[in-house]
């Protein structure tokens, strides 16, 4: 279970800009606590868009322990580290829990954060590092860093391309060695001293481009079509 | 440097809370290209709060190219990967690219992100994995992300692995102008129907190839070499 509770929020739109953020990231167990407007909220639906279900499944509390009472890990948020014996974790450092446990994130009030007693209720801290220079986060792009940290938790589907054929080595040398034949052709590779050397180079160069037979056909084509064109 | 690159945003409180995301994480160089409803932009400001002197500072461009030219690194962020010839990275990979050089993340529009082209441009993309459910992050927060992991590489110490001076875009943006000009006069491109995908697909393979300054100086020869040749 992956929880983001919202303690008193004020805004509605930073409750539907932060639905939507937590269901970008697969996380839909959203908890309030006394929401300044009430509840339901028109303008958290204006922001939420495709997040809208998680406002639809949202629960609604009068208290903080209420509702987190089924959650085995709390997590406060904070801007500054406060003055209190918890452990203040990067939001890396997230993936270093139970994957396995019931986590909470708890964000305070657009404004004043949280007390220090709704601090004590969580089992450490989670500081996202900004600049001192305006270090205020929105809520809703707190929420949206939290979620994306704790989608690592949870396995999402790798990310993941098609290449194309990759091309042997055999097709490679094959290139290199037409592609010098022709280049020796020209005044490119003439002087004896530096030619080996320059063999190399070109050759660690153009290496990076050629990676899949498409690759190789293509700069087949290209060198022949140089070859053969007249200005 | 560390820039962050729109691509004719359409909503100014986009903007602004990118640029509000932005600074929290302490990148401070903000790139526009073609904003939908001009600029300045009255909305961007009300939703910057104290990051209102990124969008004080914003550079306005009429092309990705230009926005780039002092770039030497650039991703591009797209939801789901293409079928494009490109390494896709998870933002967390941002941290293996060299911290010394000059980074610019690319962000399309909301309703349809990134063309192909112009995600031929950068040298890797970035996916932030996102639930199948509900794949679409909203622009500022998709920006919000970035910036927190870019912010991670600002303290990291440049890896030192002497490459030789990076080109810039500029460079390789005029080695591609003088490459695809001769391949034009061949009979290479000569299919106006796949012409625009050929480009787009060798600009990505040769792309690879070209790190440094010398190796486009290296290319640019070769290619006089080749078409200066008669068999």
């Amino acid at each position: 279970m992956r929880a983001i509770i919202l303690v008193e929020p004020q805004m509605g739109e930073n409750i539907g800009a932060a639905a939507r953020a937590m269901s970008n990231f697969g996380i839909e167990d959203l908890r309030i606590v006394n929401p300044r407007d009430g509840w339901p909220n028109s303008k958290a639906y204006d922001l939420a868009a495709h997040g809208s279900y998680v406002l639809d499944n949202a629960q609604i509390y009068t208290s903080l322990k209420s509702a987190s009472n089924d959650l085995n890990f709390l997590y406060a948020t904070t801007i500054q580290p406060r003055d209190m014996d918890k452990q203040v974790l990067h939001p890396k450092q997230l993936q270093q829990a139970d994957a396995s446990s019931n986590i909470g994130i708890i964000f305070g009030r657009e404004r004043s954060g949280l007390t220090n007693e709704e601090i004590s209720l969580a089992d450490a801290i989670i500081s996202i590092p900004t600049s001192s220079k305006n270090p205020s986060l929105n809520l809703a792009q707190a929420v949206a860093i939290a979620s994306y940290e704790l989608s690592q938790l949870i396995s999402l589907k790798p990310v993941k391309k098609k290449l194309g054929e990759l091309a042997s080595k055999h097709d490679i040398d094959h290139f290199f060695d037409t592609f010098f034949a022709n280049l020796s052709k020209t005044d490119f590779l003439k002087n004896p001293k530096i030619e080996p050397t320059m063999r190399i180079n070109i050759r660690n160069m153009l290496a990076r481009a050629l990676k899949s037979t498409q690759d190789v056909k293509t700069m087949h084509g290209i060198v022949k079509a140089l070859r053969k064109s007249d200005d």
